[in-house]
């Protein structure tokens, strides 16, 4: 172990058998925390090439399981989102290409700090069950062509333990790092292709589209030296992406867009896009006739109804497509506009700790969660407001009293005298860079 | 510490409470390794400037005792070498500096690995105490002029253990952090003075001039800001200082230069030039005038007679100084040389590793060792010889068998068509850089 920090900290390429060497090692508990952190440490100021990032990933996919997708018939595309505020994606975008006909086998997670997790959200409504066995997730895509679970087994442990240090020795910010951390995971899902959203902006690891970009082709590389197929958009996160915040609320808004609602919301226009190209991917289309083929899912109210298959064949109550305002309480009371003006920033960090501070989210692993609670936005960056309108509803709950959610929400909004509408998808990346 | 560790790693500049709170809390187990080593690490790889390198060096002094030198008259001055083969310069110098008036009280260390240590040396001489008490060790330099001891108390505890944490975290090689390791002892050992011996070639941490005198300039810039006055010369360890390589050996090969020997040899002009410094900074003189005072010593034979008291002071033998050859055995075989040529080069470090394995050192704390083992090197990098001149005089011991030995010897000598001598005294480097 010695030998290999030594080699990354002159600068030096670290082949195949160091990195697993390294990796396995230290999972298995044999090369020390104090090592580990050193590499880690030198890979973060020296870098790493694509073939050793390639090789970093593929060694902590193999340190665990391996998902068998096998059973299920055709193109199994997998979607992932390195993770912002307010993105219900996966609750659209599953049943919507589930009814053009891409298997969609999703396996999701819970949130943590200020970003929600899907499984927390399918969890608002009642019944729902996201403890599906493998033999139950197989069975449940085959038959309604889509199903959303928890992880079962334990995929990439070396990246949970690699993980859990950076976090703890400033090691985190690191492009191959970062890359390898999220891809260990996808290797190990089973899918035969992936669609991925590189969120930028401050609610994002990504501070900037440049970024973003960058972490998008590295992904992409990676899936490809792993003989997987790779689309990755750059979407911006300097706001929540929808307009909700909180478990049953973002549920509410995923059911809204599935029911032909807000073509004109930045939520929506992600969902198309990434939905397009995971059909494309899957069933071998043009981009456009994708589009086409969703568009009309949508109409017809196809993409509802799977929607609505899903929530039945998992335990839930399928008149929940119907009624999504069931799964929560009306607002405890409304922050309005404290001047005239036009909404400059949201930023999504403040507003994400804001939901999770009043019961949405969990500090650490293990909290109880409120599914009811949350913030519902009523402007965009870029709106005007007269003082006075609402800008957002409050669904309270117990964790917090009403004058400190009216305090850190005027933190984390800014009205001032001028700001621009700006665009959510900002670039794809594919094979070809 | 995740905060210091970060500001590190992104190139920035840490405070003295950073550094304190790093430096305390780690000693006192507050702070893990794994984070200490990606400290470690971003000094490696992003530096420290001369401010912090001080404030690093003063933290690990802290860390530990001052030695009390304040009951000694005079203006103390230490010497440190930075560690090489058959380096014998302070069994020379602190008689030899004594003679002409200079308090010497040095404290020193036991050889690991291929180098040599003081004290293993001093205790070739049958009788010789090297755990004086404090109370002792003053008393005994303000009668004799001069002491030898070993450490009592722990000098710099957070350097001993940061030091185990970078030789298996690959951070040993770092200008600042070598630096401020060895000057934080030196902070601590109650010196008024300090004269730095640095090495460089291949029998050292630093392998060319350039890096020696890199190093030297960093140290007496740590003195400078710690109010110690301090000079270093960078002599050359691309062979043996000495001729002797072995405790009992080194020791008779020191008292044969007080005795007025040996006045062309390497170690003798090592020994000169430092000793002017330490006398020109004790007592305030000229350089000129400290060697004409230093020449008289030696040849009225005052420097052996303070060498004489010292070892008599200190339980050892006085007729040692006279009869230095009664210390070791006479050699065990001749190695000559294996074809006609000039002598090429005469590895320090395999030619100390061969020593060490005889018997001369220790590969752990703790082993024992056999002060009359070693190597008599005949010859210098330069010499012209002819097939079965002596190289080398073996005393042997019981460690290895003769053909080991002469299997070793022949890989870490080389005889080649041409080679010229090399001057010993590199560069000298004060205050003024």
């Amino acid at each position: 172990m010695l030998e290999i920090i030594e080699r990354k900290r002159w600068g030096g390429k670290l082949s195949r058998a160091m990195i697993e060497d390294a990796v396995l090692g230290y999972t298995r508990g044999e090369i020390p925390d104090y090592q580990m952190s050193a590499l880690l440490m030198a890979i973060c100021l020296n870098g790493m090439d694509e073939e050793e990032t390639f090789e970093l990933t593929r060694a902590m996919a193999r340190s665990g399981e391996r998902v068998d997708l096998t059973a299920i018939p055709g193109v199994k595309v997998d979607k992932h989102s390195t993770g912002g505020v307010a993105d219900t994606t996966t609750l659209v975008i599953g049943p919507w290409a589930a009814a053009v006909g891409v298997p969609v086998a999703k396996m999701s997670g819970r949130g943590l700090s200020f970003t929600g997790g899907t499984i927390d959200k399918l969890e608002a409504i009642p019944g729902f069950r996201t403890d599906l066995s493998m033999a139950e997730f197989t069975a449940a895509v085959r038959e309604v062509g889509v199903a959303v679970t928890g992880q079962s087994g334990e995929l990439a442990p070396a990246d949970k333990k690699i993980y859990a240090l950076r976090d703890v020795t400033g090691t985190v910010e690191s492009l191959p790092l970062i890359a390898s951390s999220i891809m260990s995971k996808k290797l190990s899902s089973g899918a035969d292709g992936l669609v991925l959203d590189v969120k930028c902006g401050e609610g994002a690891f990504m501070a900037t589209k440049e970024a973003g970009e960058e972490l998008a082709r590295a992904m992409v590389r990676i899936a490809g030296s792993a003989g997987l197929r790779a689309v990755a958009l750059v979407t911006a996160m300097d706001q929540p992406l929808g307009e909700n915040i909180g478990n049953a609320l973002e549920v509410a808004e995923a059911i809204e867009i599935l029911q032909g609602g807000r073509k004109d919301s930045d939520l929506y226009r992600v969902c198309r896009a990434l939905a397009a190209e995971m059909t494309a991917l899957s069933l071998g289309l043009e981009q456009r006739e994708a589009e086409k083929r969703l568009d009309a899912a949508l109409s017809t109210g196809e993409a509802l109804e799977k929607f609505r298959a899903m929530v039945a064949r998992q335990g839930g109550d399928p008149e929940t497509a119907d009624h999504p305002a069931r799964l929560y309480d009306p607002p405890a009371f409304v922050i309005t506009a404290w001047r005239d003006g036009v909404i400059e920033a949201q930023h999504p960090r403040a507003l994400g700790l804001l939901a999770q501070r009043m019961g949405a989210g969990r500090e650490k692993l293990g909290d109880a969660i409120d599914p009811k609670v949350g913030l519902v936005l009523k402007k965009r960056v870029g709106d005007p407001v007269a003082a006075g309108e609402p800008l957002c509803e409050v669904h309270l709950g117990r964790r917090m009293d009403e004058a400190a959610v009216r305090e850190r929400f005027k933190e984390a909004v800014v009205i001032g005298e001028k700001a621009e509408k700006r665009p959510v998808l900002l670039a794809r990346i594919d094979e070809t860079g």
